[in-house]
């Protein structure tokens, strides 16, 4: 195994259940340090991947490239309440468009109030207004279980699914409010997953939402200049990563949360490792190569790919919007953002604007 | 010219005329914008820098590869005197060896008490410690103006010479509590040079220091992980970046500056820039593959580069113990790289120690 193993060995009794909702990369991926921790798992792929679970079960992960560790038990869309049988916790790892209806589904099936682990990363929709997965979940949550307290956890930090399902080193922060919570995931922890816990749920969850988005700022740059100017922009990227750093401690604060968390691996470790790599720089890149935002994103889904960054920007500025944050002023890559993908300007209009507005 | 500009044109009267000491990377990439703004600039070489000045006046810069703008009046090391002569404010851009004799030097030969911008990172031993560079000027300077004042700046941020010598797009941050200084860093700003002040100089001054250092980890995960593993330790490469950033933080909090001047431009922006590409991060992929610390330093020397962060760990480390930070629980990082770079234990080992450190 290439990662650094340096994993104590504690004995996990008695023996862990859990199931994880979601069969595309970051679902797939968490089996793999759950499942050399001895936990059961069971995977449950939504009505988008069914396609994935059926070439599971024949070889490996069409996205991931491996096979699923051994012990994994595979649930196809129709069979949640199998996939929900008998376990102790629940990993959510659906996109956010799908992360309400499923969450509803998944709680309708719970005989008890379960542990609700979240990778799901970015806004939802509900109730008519903008919201964090966390807040849309405590109200569907409060509908099924009264007078119950959610157990939550918004998992963030920088974690590429292919490389923790090949046992790099990973390291992740598991934001919980729940002692209960806290206690399983620091038994999820392998040699190569290394677990960090923190208090600041909004501060991770808002890291990890805004992380794609900005993520799309870096890929634009390297639309932008990486052919014209190949090892050109250094500056410039640097500049970008420490604003977009900036931007999303303002927008934590505001709603609650805290700069050291977006300082540290939910926020300046995730958006280290989405805008070096990955779906949403890639979208940006489509975007500095001279695309629009609609062009780019149809030309990814075609491949099969989704930005998530792409939703996550329309929803978060309209989030930053509700926090009464000034977002022309306070956040200039966030408006630059928005005037690239969904405006008319010529994106190198919009991007010097953004340099002259910076600090200024 | 490829970088985006939105200069405002901003009469400079009078003329200003600054001298720039060191005619390596960073000295004589500083002359474009300088020149841009109409700064008369005098580009002193030091007595390692006498074939940089004469390969000037024929051509190209040797390392830029380009040449210097029209304007620049080119000094040898003897003509010290003359590049001073006349001139409004000095930038020391030697290597932090040089700086002490440098400064000295500099001193004796000027007039009267001028403005000092260094460019300079790193430490130095000065009376029998490890000192700031600016702690070592202040004590240079009293010897030479007992009654007066040193106007003094820190330059940091995430600037890489190569391409501030080609206008592309550049922030940087000037460390000063002068406002004098302050005013006259606002003149040098271009459309592609965007210029940020910052009043925290220790801050400035030891995030500059420390990212050299704090590269060279960056560059270990590339020699250990980059011909094996391609592509597949991102979310490594960001967990060691968050880590120093962090590490970075607590010394300069130490020291009296401030955490957000190391969450800023002048730490995580620069370390951005310094741990994608550049010299201290090569040193570190030398390690990383195989080499000791002295090999690696002994192998880029002899191609004529010097990665100034073999110098600044060695310094870096007493000078965080100097703070009575306990390096090895609070900095694992600087732990590892000292173990690394000059230890004895294999490096796996080191790596493997600091990841179970790490937040333990």
């Amino acid at each position: 195994l290439p990662g650094i193993r340096v994993e104590r060995v504690v004995e996990v009794t008695p023996v862990l259940k859990v199931a994880v909702l979601g069969a595309g990369y970051m679902g797939s991926a968490v089996t793999f340090p759950l499942s050399a921790r001895g936990v059961q798992v069971n995977l449950w792929g939504t009505w988008l991947d069914d396609g994935i679970v059926e070439a599971c079960g024949r070889g490996a992960h069409p996205k991931l490239k491996v096979p699923l560790p051994g012990g994994v038990a595979l649930f196809r869309s129709g069979e949640l309440e199998g996939a929900l049988d008998g376990v102790d916790a629940v990993f959510v790892a659906v996109t956010s468009e799908g992360f309400c209806a499923v969450f509803g589904m998944a709680l309708a099936a719970m005989k008890r109030n379960l542990p609700i682990l979240t990778l799901t990363k970015g806004f939802t929709r509900f109730g008519g207004r903008v919201s964090r997965i966390s807040g849309a979940a405590e109200l569907i949550f409060r509908e099924r279980f009264p007078s119950e307290r959610l157990l939550w956890a918004s998992i963030g930090g920088p974690v590429k699914a292919v490389e923790l399902a090949r046992a790099m080193p990973t390291s992740t922060v598991y934001g919980t409010l729940s002692s209960e919570v806290r206690d399983l995931a620091g038994t999820f922890a392998t040699g190569c997953y290394r677990v960090f816990t923190s208090t600041d749920v909004t501060g991770v969850e808002l890291s990890s939402a805004f992380k794609n988005v900005y993520a799309i700022a870096l890929g634009i740059c390297d639309g932008m200049y990486g052919t014209r100017f190949p090892e050109l922009y250094h500056n410039l990227r640097a500049f970008v990563f420490t604003q977009a750093v900036k931007e999303m401690a303002i927008i934590a604060e505001k709603a609650g949360g805290r700069s050291e968390t977006v300082n540290g691996l939910p926020g300046t470790g995730d958006l280290h490792v989405t805008a070096s790599s990955g779906r949403n720089r890639r979208f940006g890149e489509l975007i500095g190569a001279g695309r629009t935002g609609k062009e780019a994103y149809e030309h990814m889904a075609a491949e099969g790919e989704t930005a998530e960054g792409y939703g996550a920007l329309e929803h978060g500025a309209d989030f930053a919007r509700d926090l009464e944050i000034p977002v022309e002023r306070e956040l200039p890559l966030l408006s630059m953002l928005n005037g690239a993908v969904f405006g008319a300007l010529p994106l190198e209009g919009e991007m010097g604007k953004f340099l002259e507005n910076c600090g200024a």
